[in-house]
């Protein structure tokens, strides 16, 4: 049920709606939507300083504007809370029945005013780059905007965007949605560069745009509404590229989140509410981190360097304890990866803490810097596998990006205690790259294992009989369910890339069938190098991981039922070999 | 036998020797140095123009640091042969029967002055960043600069480098090698900041790099050698980070190179000595560019793109006849596969032209900006699969990158008619993003297929019987040669991802063994899907591609040998199997 039919914001449809507003009603719009967004918040979790920040520019755009002819391109398209309440999808936030009709990122299927699926950030300038010149090309005329927060500033494709951008020769402005965050505090010479742009009201000679041929143009009070309609009035229909710098308070009209702007970036419900629940159980992360600290107190070498990330591995601590050994190069895949190679080169020891899905932009460092320099960088890869996120964040192409890489190791702990005993290892190891799959889906502690030295992989095998299950990492307690029920041999590879011919070729003589089980995309994966090993002999081999499609917040549920990793469906298609 | 044992350059066995010389004497050894590679390309081959243009700061760098302690990371290497002569190499130039002696690139294993082995661009100072952090962190003091060609500073990664070098607390030094030319000349707005920058010797307030927070200067004329030693001399020991801007000139000493810098970036000897033969024989590349041509002048709304590399295609006549219908977004292949995106949901057709290895660097973009939004982009990768390259330079992971993802189909002509037609459907079709795997051997003409409709994969079968051989893209030959000698049956799979489930299976129930064949890696690729697909049947399967290992200029014949894909090997295997 509608739990404010009084709002204003019911009578908007759609941005000609808001167009008969007067700046009084759309004041009051603002206030509706930034009370919207806590209210949802507080009951389903999601983004929140950065939707907050940009409520003014929002209603300016759509009241300047004509969407959807005019495209904007939000980056990153977490920011479109209010855009999608004045693009007829109000009731998502208005009636907490519809909470879930929406997807928190920007998605065609769900409205004409949006243009792309979009989760990864740096990627709006280009796509506008390209959007305008086919405009131009196709004899059109709208206006393109990209829309790039500071944090998303800092990633090498928007600058590959705004070096090309400032070239065009027609309509293109760029939004720099200066609120000084990204997810973390931002970091390096950009900060230097809008610090001192903000400093001077936009003044300063010494301004990288201008020097790039930008048209710049900035707005001091990026949440006045007048101020941002005047500014967005005085470059529709420009005829050549504009810079428009605008400053916003990220979090604003909530107090904590102006207070710890990281924290309150994105949000659980609990968190808002106050109900969170400290936890002392270890997981993945907390593992990781305590044997780095260990390693660190012991005298090693050691770099934690992450992608502004720091709050996807619980990396605060180091950072507060050992500001010395720990490394946030902003939003930039690439320079982590690159820098992590110099710092292996030079004698030192690196950790990359990499979330899957963004670290596809990283593939040419993994490859060309690290792996074919066989430098040995560790990297720990979270939020890999099969996952119910929405499509721009699935981590299912780890592998894909690891495993047919020559040089690196892509190790997979079964259990916590294996997990450290890889980790130890590998920053122990100094020959080669080595990565770590971090279970993505809950594991045991178990017991530290008897050999802990990878530079060889030797399967582990508990022999059963007739039906072999090789079982890689956090499926390794699924691959025991279908062994405790029908007496079938475990194996647990221990990496997703390196095979152990020798423990196959046992396998392969002495079972009928080989079933192979890992938390990922089958293509490029694990199941795949076996069958292919396997297929000079006749032995039966299923491979079970994820198919090749692309999964929308899909539950992990509804996904296996498609896919088939559960102990269930296993033993039912065994059956039907027979 | 040394052509020139005359020179003072056989006196220099490092840069120990290099410093007792004078300055008159070093100026001698710079003519000599461009002699040589003068000489040498004429008869080998290879990158004349920026080698011809960095011949003083190389003596200068040699003369002032202390390598191999102090370090310097050179981008992109293939500049290095000054360097090279200077660090103990230089027989490899003055002795035609040592010509082969040393890779074109920085090489580790070749000399303790080459720190890493680099053939992709603006990788140097994110490395230089993260050898300087581990230097600090071991307490040690030697100087390390990263030098950057203009070209490599329009890549997205020389920006998250720069981005985080300035922030750098201790000694970090990043030479800018303006030599207003990447490969092509360079484009975007930082074209005009160096622009600026050298018409006003470095004193423009507009400087992006005195806005990101460096200490900046500035050197006019970066091939007199007095200069260079004097700024080398004022930055050695600097306890910050500094920006060298040197404004160099490519190609210098030789004048056809200074006329036409594009054409003599790299040069074979057939050009340099001008006994090049002009072809007519149609390839992969004319007939793609032939067939682009067609299409536009029928009024279809084509944009071809590179990313700074239209030689590699003859781009040149589309860009010079159809300009309208050309960008080159400098060397920036994460802003060519997005600006593609956008052309593409505005509603025109972008072709891409992509280099196999430098394509590495965009998987983000094929991944979450084109396949993640399902959107019609036409791409072409040469350079692709199985080749003699520098360990840097190999096309072998292409299927890796474009194979595992969804919505994309991966197209692999086995002849010239067979390419035109992949490529006048997939500019026809406007629902899915295709590549089209161009052929790197020589493939026959053939003849138009008769169905040239690829939204379905059918594949072509020529039966025989016993094994069935799969042979992709310009294998073909190859599976059609062993199939012509053992009578076997011989399969067109038409693309490097897409399964017939249907043929397979028929095919699986009719012969004793499969046999695939593709041009790649075989990890990620076709072989190992059909393998997978295949296992749950009882038939042997053998795969033939390339192991994952890095070969390094490894003649093809050699690797073949490794790998067995020759028509005399596959036979022998399959007797084997007997």
């Amino acid at each position: 049920m509608n739990k404010h039919p009084d709002y204003l914001l019911n009578k908007i449809a759609g941005p000609a709606d808001l167009k008969k507003l007067n700046l009084e009603q759309m004041k009051q719009l603002a206030s509706e939507i930034r009370t919207l967004i806590i209210e949802k918040d507080a009951v389903t979790g999601g983004h929140l300083g950065p939707d907050l920040g940009i409520v003014e520019m929002t209603i300016a755009y759509h009241y300047v504007f004509d969407a959807p002819e005019d495209k904007i391109i939000w980056d990153v398209s977490h920011q479109t809370y209010p855009h999608k309440m004045l693009t007829g999808r109000a009731q998502a936030w208005l009636d907490p029945e519809h909470y879930d009709d929406v997807s928190p990122y920007t998605d065609p299927n769900e409205s004409p005013y949006d243009y792309y699926a979009i989760g990864h950030t740096s990627t709006s300038i280009a796509l506008a780059t390209g959007m305008a010149k086919a405009r131009d090309l196709l004899g059109k005329h709208e206006n393109i905007m990209a829309l790039i927060g500071d944090g998303a500033l800092t990633g090498g494709l928007a600058y590959e965007g705004l070096n090309n951008a400032a070239i065009e020769k027609h309509n293109l402005v760029v939004v720099v949605n200066d609120n000084q965050w990204s997810i973390d505090k931002n970091v390096g010479g950009l900060v230097t560069a809008l610090d001192k742009l903000r400093a001077t009201n936009g003044e300063t000679a010494t301004n990288p745009f201008i020097a790039m041929g930008f048209d710049y143009r900035y707005v001091a009070d990026g949440n006045d509404l007048f101020e941002m309609i005047a500014a967005f009035k005085a470059i529709k229909d420009v005829d050549h590229p504009v810079l428009l710098h605008i400053n916003t308070l990220k979090g604003k009209g909530y107090e904590p989140a102006l207070k710890d702007e990281e924290k309150y970036h994105w949000v659980s419900a609990a968190e808002l509410t106050g109900h969170q629940q400290p936890t002392t159980v270890p997981t993945a992360n907390s593992v990781a981190i305590s044997t780095i600290k260990e390693e660190i107190n012991a005298g090693k070498k050691i770099m934690a360097i992450d992608a502004a990330i720091p709050g996807s591995f619980g990396l605060d601590e180091l950072k507060l304890n050992f500001p010395e050994h720990y490394t946030d190069v902003g939003i930039a895949e690439q320079e982590s990866v690159a820098f992590a190679a110099g710092f292996a080169k030079e004698g030192a020891v690196p950790v990359l803490f990499e979330n899957a899905s963004f670290l596809q932009r990283a593939f040419d460092q993994l490859s060309h810097d690290v792996a074919a320099n066989d430098l040995p960088v560790v990297m720990l890869v979270g939020n890999n596998g099969i996952t119910p996120q929405s499509k721009t964040h699935l981590g299912m192409f780890d592998q894909v990006l690891i495993s047919n890489l020559p040089n690196w190791t892509y190790l997979a702990p079964t259990t916590l205690a294996e997990e450290k005993a890889m980790l130890k290892w590998a920053l122990k190891q100094r020959q080669h790259p080595i990565a770590i799959k971090l279970p993505s889906k809950p594991v045991t502690e178990g017991n530290t294992p008897n050999s802990t030295d990878y530079i060889q992989i030797h399967y582990q095998v508990k022999s059963g009989k007739d039906v072999a299950i090789i079982a890689l990492g956090d499926f390794y307690q699924l691959g025991k369910q279908v062994a405790d029920q029908i007496n079938a041999t475990l194996v647990n590879p221990l990496s997703a890339n390196i095979l152990d011919e020798q423990t196959l070729d046992q396998l392969a003589q002495t079972h009928k069938t080989i079933v192979t089980l890992e938390d990922d995309l089958l293509d490029g994966g694990l199941g795949q190098k076996i069958a292919s090993y396997l297929s000079k002999q006749k032995i039966t081999v299923l491979n079970y991981g994820q198919n090749r499609i692309y999964t929308d917040q899909l539950p992990l549920e509804t996904n296996y039922q498609a896919n088939h990793p559960t102990a269930t469906q296993i033993i039912a298609d065994l059956q039907k070999l027979n």
